[in-house]
């Protein structure tokens, strides 16, 4: 079963990583980005078989390592086989 | 107009950042994951109006800057307004 997991910083949070591809785009003639949020997604291939508890253990995972919730929104797809 | 990117490795190339993931997983006793790749997705905030404009634009700026095409692959998402 595989899985997906977007990580992004919390709104109010700042982003000096978006702000500088932000600006990179600025300097490249793309004027017309008026903002930039850099978050990360992750592809994670599971053994389990029910999609119910690949989910828990996911949620689980994100709360663990793979977030940091003080700033970071997690959200979970389970993508099936 | 908001538009979402996600830039991903190509399937073969190696992705460390993603293996340590795993790495870390297994030792917190997520032994149940057999994979993990990392990548990043950014939400861009987009003074054009017109969906197909913009979707073209932002095509521009991953073929320039926001991703590698020699080891990524991207791929755009219209959010409208």
């Amino acid at each position: 079963m595989k899985a997906r997991v977007y990580v992004t910083l919390k709104n109010g949070v700042l982003d000096p990583q978006g702000e500088a591809v932000r600006h990179a785009l600025g300097s490249l003639g793309f004027e017309g980005v008026t903002g930039v949020r850099q978050g990360k997604v992750m592809d994670l291939d599971l053994e389990a078989s029910d999609a119910a508890a690949a989910e828990a253990d996911v949620a689980k995972m994100c709360e663990k390592l793979l977030a940091n919730t003080v700033i970071e929104d997690y959200r979970i797809e389970i993508l099936g086989a």
